[in-house]
């Protein structure tokens, strides 16, 4: 690289943010991006070249030409690097490779059982990903970063799970510095809620600035979308809804004085558990999706009761936040309509009514693939923001 | 103005960019402005000189030279325009004039019936308005627009109030539209909640990301901020803390089925209501203060109850959001700290350990004008907006 295409104090900011602009990865000429961004028409140069030579752009073919020659197009390299996504549940791990533009290439499911604790089942998992990155069709791909969706709370800023309940061995567990033993790159961990919310906006609802993502599986929690972000709060702890307090009205139809948090009325394990103790074979959260799905009268309603509960709290959620969007995701709503019923029972009568009049309350549509999706897309946006990508031109061998 | 300084296509984006850099009050040289920018210098110059003609830059004297004619400087000109601040209330109506910076030049407040309706209060208000801009200091200073907190909600996109309970004839009133036949400038209409937390969030916790604002006075409302911005929803309801319900546990000490919203428990009303069955001469929230003020002990214990309460519906925000400050403002909770021992004593017992280890919850610092900075905030940060700047600077005569 010449010296002039050496990234130096009066350059570093902007290629960047040139950048950006090409993320939608629509083919531009360097004269529209510097009608785009007001910069010179010699400084967009510069920096599209530096983006050229580390290949996050590529040439994309020529504009039509205005007399002259035509003048070459750009466009965003999605391929110029992967990231790692990790969804890690109680009882399963998904590693998949993406393209930089959140595009699945592939990817391995393993069971796993989260008791195992952090660095024998973190050793799996990066085992499945030296795999992945070393087969077609990503060998010799630089691998960018890394994004961790967890089954519990996480301190996003330090990437280390804060007393997660279902987690032993976790607590306070350094991931980042434990996975960049062996990939050194940028690692991002987030409960899987979060992830969630991430990839179902991303991918079915990229328009909406305010959706509420509710996941009912195992647990209960809340990825928590509003102007237009993800968030998570003061400590990364926001979107517990699994201990919120249910309201007297709903509650008061169960009787222990105990139960009165949400997870302890309305998660998979607790539907099993009241179904058992009215007499139905039911051991855990699987069995109670098998008895839904076979129409089993005892379990269809508990879970309709569930979405009632579940409601309940949301209609909270919307007084408080007024999101036009509730997705409702997690195992125990694939089982069928009956939670989203209950669900839209409760909350259409309970919220105030401006925030219920363009409200949708809907089933997750991302599907199996949406966590994956979503820990891509957050490690994919940290590691192609600006500043990362102006630390990774002046980083390059010169 | 030379045609040099015309805006055009190609020099329209980045004035109003440039600006913001600016508005942080410290004075720059084109050239530091270039370099943080990284825009050429004749392009920085070319916006400059518009933003001076503009008067929204000022010449802020000459930086030390490093040889030659030293660098002249610019910054800021908080007094290039200013904006009507009001803050009406169920019985008051306070109109300020502040500049561009915030800050309040003058103020009226006048005595007020929001039952007289929105044409005769809304007249007052703009008489009031139309002398403070006047009368000295403000005499011939442009008014670049209006910010109104009303005690109610509002959709915020078109300024209108939405079945606002305790405005009788203003429900979908537009008012931007009625306002502007007087003063042809912008003009936001937000609920007064909103706009205290902004004017609490600006004076006193401007680095927080996170903050609660709930105002404790005849109803019971919260402004959000989240990730740095306040959220107001997709209609503009958010925030509605006073018609969630609350729950069970502290409900239960009340009997009514029909007192369960957090307003009916816990308002000053409800207060007011709940001591005149007990036999206190308590007319309304006025009243319910004073015999606060005196120590009157069912009075005092009725105010810590209906802090437990607010607690109740906060330990859930707590979890749901995760914010780092907690702010009680409104009259019950500036009658002294029994609302806010009540809401300590059940937030740090209920919410989640890793949503409360860093949560403080504190008494408004901000005061009476809070509301007012906020509304002034509001609305100068839509007028100096880079797209309101450039459009701005599009319009003026050539």
């Amino acid at each position: 690289m010449s010296d002039a295409l050496r990234p130096g104090p009066a350059m570093s900011p902007g290629a960047g943010e040139i950048f950006q602009i090409l993320r939608d990865g629509r083919a531009r000429t360097k004269a529209e991006l510097a009608a785009h961004t007001g910069l010179a028409r010699s400084t967009v140069a510069l920096r599209v070249d530096a983006l050229l030579a580390a290949d996050l752009l590529h040439a994309a073919g020529d504009a039509v030409s205005t007399g002259g020659r035509p003048p070459a197009r750009v466009a965003f390299n999605a391929r110029a690097g992967v990231v790692l996504a990790v969804d890690l549940g109680a009882t399963h791990a998904t590693v998949a490779v993406a393209d930089l533009g959140g595009v699945i290439m592939d990817a391995r499911t393993r069971p796993v059982d989260i008791g195992d604790g952090p660095e024998s089942l973190l050793d799996e998992i990066l085992s499945d990903g030296a795999a992945l990155l070393n087969a077609d069709p990503v060998h010799g791909i630089p691998l960018l970063g890394i994004g961790i969706g967890v089954p519990g709370p996480v301190e996003h800023s330090t990437g280390r799970p804060t007393n997660p309940p279902i987690m032993p061995g976790w607590d306070r567990f350094d991931v980042p510095g434990y996975v960049q033993r062996t990939f050194d790159v940028p690692v991002l961990v987030d409960n899987d809620v979060n992830i969630l919310a991430l990839g179902e906006h991303a991918t079915t609802w990229p328009d909406v600035d305010d959706l509420i993502f509710v996941k009912v599986s195992t647990g209960i929690g809340a990825g928590i979308i509003a102007g237009g972000s993800l968030q998570r709060g003061a400590q990364g702890s926001a979107g517990d809804m699994g201990h919120v307090q249910v309201p007297r009205a709903a509650a008061s139809t169960r009787d222990p004085e105990d139960e009165r948090d949400l997870e302890a009325l309305a998660s998979g394990s607790a539907l099993a558990r009241s179904l058992r103790a009215r007499g139905v074979d039911a051991r855990d959260p699987g069995d109670v999706i098998d008895l839904v799905r076979a129409g089993d009268p005892l379990a269809v309603e508990a879970t309709r009761q569930a979405g009632r509960d579940v409601g309940e709290v949301l209609a909270t959620v919307v007084n408080l936040l007024n999101p036009s969007i509730i997705v409702l995701g997690g195992s125990i709503a694939r089982a069928g309509e009956h939670l989203l019923a209950g669900v839209r029972e409760v909350v259409y009568r309970r919220s105030i009514p401006l925030a219920t009049q363009h409200l949708s309350i809907v089933q997750s549509q991302a599907g199996d693939r949406a966590a994956v999706l979503g820990a891509a897309i957050m490690v994919a946006h940290e590691v192609l923001s600006p500043a990362s990508v102006d630390r990774l031109l002046a980083a390059r061998p010169r």
